[in-house]
């Protein structure tokens, strides 16, 4: 590309996927999901003409539109800039994408305005590593602690983490990098399962899609709980019932080191359990510790996101009982992360790839979870959610924690087909490694996908709506 | 009013003043500021043509059409509604109006969604208080405590309060309510300045502005800091030299228990200081001890208003200094404020009457300031916030928190010219209570002044358009 390219215009997509006819994805709180995409593409006056950014923040159904609309206010910013100036110093461009204080005032760096300005980072980190010809993960891992830090957002967490202590432990994991690039490119990288987990779905089918789970290799599985004790208990047996039982494995048992304190089963099976922000705090005690009997290693989201203390006072309510506390998926920005690390209130650490403001504020995630010990097991699911995340994962392992096994990121087997490179998962039921042709951040989705399901012209909702639904 | 009146259809309006012009409201973080509104009137069948409600909430210019948006999703839910079931319990009708799964997602309960929300939910008070003839204020400090209760928000608080500790509070303070609403009535309630402390003015227009106020007879004034400080030290001993000055006072020295821990001078008057998010926790602590020598109250929005446990470190780094913590206008919900009182963080909680999701919101907060015991000073200024937040500074004083003399209410003097009962000051710089004749919320807007500033199709911005402005 020429050194003088730059961004000249951008386009947004509504992109709204029909979940809620299938019950895919409900839970306690989000009875019915229709996955969404907000997706933006990113054009350049490149000579390479097919040097475009595509981006996009998840959601599930309404509202994705005013999400598009925050996406246009933000990369507006962007047009008429050049490349190899944005390049340059990606926490600079990330400060600058968030600096409009009008817009801020609508956050500030939460919600509508903040997921937005995410699907506009993860675009722009996306045509950063194409135009260098690399999949994002490798972009990044091979960075020097120098650019890697300045590429991270500091502002509001020098107080747990400054640009000089990230700089010394970037620099600590320098020297086994490679060694860790060509452990996970071999072995891949450890997931768990939800797809059988859903509240919608009857015994038969999570008893199916349980076993079909443990045959392709998973060891981790997650339920939702939260609406009814009795059938969370019962759901919980059946599950443990199937991937407690040796004569189910198909895979050799796992090393011990990587299980430890996950509360695993006979088999080195581990269960874990998401209420989705039911409860208050006194309830999420409560409830949970009537759950003791299935064993989970942790109660996802136990009460609202946004409760730092509340997280803290669950997990301090729970210890004796073995069962730890995760949150994240919903932690709007840097900020809760710090606290919720500051006040030892989570095990794991639950980044999302769309709900924080892009690639650059991921790093500052990852970089404070490393600090305090804390593993990270990425949010996935929904739309383009997996394709995002294995990226994530990887540069958290070879750059920055330098650990894998402990951590697992979450798989769910939806819409995978609309990605031109879509995630994959091999036979010991871990992520492949996006490859060398794999250039960008994975997320680009093929003009068939856009034109059949873009809300409310698309041609799948023209012939919903002609049929009168 | 008929029993089977409806909610029938909705308008939005995108409002913007161009405030940007005169500096009005520059502070470190803001310096380009058009003061906005994102409005809603609710229309009903009922036989009283003007029973409309109106609402809003506060944006500082771009993204206000995105609010509007968002607006427009939550009314939905409410065309078609029957008023009197929605007013029977104002609690649930808050619970409802939050409770699309798919809008959540794009909060939840926080940025765009949440305040979009508010002004929904400010609306509906309104229509509540009109149908009734009486002020929002008055409407409320009437119910008896179990109603006033049934119209909180309690989810995800009841860690810190339940419902029936509420009712109990409200119950001790029944039988002081009628003398404190007469009181009140007499001698209004005590507001503070901020007019002349932006950053924007000159020392000449500070210290012109400043005088006015004293005259005026105000002795709580706030000036913005954070830019840089020998320009704030500047400027704070150009307004301390002023109202500290007995030969300026036109009004009597007030009550020394009503400004005990606040830093008072020798006239009694007190300086407040505003950092609007600027620093990182440990900026903050270093640059407000440099600041001492001017005597702040407190120091508001020290850091990123998420950032619960920071504000908790500035609070006690700087309690040697006798300077204490204030936020809350970006606090974007009850989860926050309860963290920032469980958690020692704040001398002073700043409730925002259009950042969390309206009166119901409200109440939440005021009961859990009371029963932790730290006043309620509501951001103000913007645009028809000082409008708004007399109602809710009446509600605190006369049913909840039992205390006024404590409590400060800002005060900014733009654009009530707007309203049709716009609020007022007497002569002795306290806010007048609105009177019976004012019904409903105050928030009404002059037709033509919507025509002119409507964005951006008003008669104001055309003409500025047609002048290549």
């Amino acid at each position: 590309m020429s050194a003088n390219a730059k961004i000249t215009h951008f386009k947004t997509h509504d992109i709204r996927f029909p979940t809620s006819l299938t019950g895919d994805g409900t839970d306690a709180m989000n009875t019915d999901c229709d996955y969404s995409s907000a997706y933006i593409s990113l054009y350049t006056d490149s000579p390479d003409k097919s040097l475009v950014g595509h981006g996009m923040t998840f959601t599930i159904g309404r509202g994705n539109d005013i999400v598009c609309a925050a996406i246009a206010e933000v990369a507006n910013r962007l047009v008429g800039k050049n490349l190899e100036e944005l390049f340059s110093d990606m926490g600079k461009t990330w400060d600058y994408l968030l600096a409009d204080s009008q817009l801020r005032w609508i956050g500030p760096e939460k919600g509508v305005i903040h997921i937005a300005t995410g699907a506009v980072d993860n675009a722009l980190w996306d045509l950063f590593a194409k135009s260098r010809k690399k999949p994002l993960w490798k972009l990044i891992v091979d960075m020097s602690p120098e650019e890697l830090v300045r590429s991270t957002a500091f502002r509001y967490i020098t107080d747990a983490i400054t640009p000089e202590e990230a700089l010394e432990m970037l620099k600590a994991k320098q020297a086994g990098k490679a060694g860790r690039e060509a452990k996970v490119r071999e072995v891949g990288y450890p997931a768990y399962v939800t797809s059988a987990g859903w509240l919608g779905y009857d015994d038969e089918k999570i008893a199916r899609l349980t076993r079909e789970a443990v045959h392709a290799g998973f060891n981790h599985f997650k339920m939702k709980v939260g609406a009814d004790i009795e059938n969370d208990l019962r759901r919980g047996r059946l599950i443990r019932s199937i991937i407690d039982d040796p004569a189910e494995q198909r895979r050799p048992a796992p090393d011990p080191a990587s299980i430890i304190g996950k509360n695993a089963g006979p088999t080195g099976a581990v269960l874990m359990i998401d209420a989705n922000q039911v409860w208050d705090v006194p309830q999420a005690i409560e409830y949970v510790k009537g759950l003791e009997s299935i064993k989970p290693w942790f109660i996802e989201e136990p009460t609202a996101p946004d409760d730092i203390l509340g997280h803290a006072a669950v997990r301090r309510a729970l210890a004796p009982y073995g069962i730890g506390v995760a949150t994240g998926e919903h932690a709007h920005n840097r900020m809760v992360f710090k606290q919720l690390l500051q006040a030892e209130a989570i095990d794991v650490c639950q980044i999302d790839s769309c709900r924080l403001a892009g690639v650059s504020e991921v790093l500052s995630v990852l970089l404070m979870a490393a600090k305090f010990g804390v593993p990270v097991c990425p949010h996935a699911g929904g739309v383009g959610l997996c394709e995002y995340v294995i990226h994530l994962s990887l540069i958290d392992y070879i750059a920055v924690s330098g650990t894998m096994e402990r951590n697992v990121l979450e798989f769910v087997d939806h819409l995978h087909e609309h990605f031109l490179h879509p995630c994959s998962i091999n036979s010991q039921g871990r992520y492949n490694v996006p490859n060398k042709s794999e250039e960008g951040y994975s997320i680009e989705m093929y003009e068939e996908s856009i034109a059949a399901y873009e809300w409310p012209g698309g041609s799948y909702w023209q012939k919903r709506a002609a049929e009168g639904k």
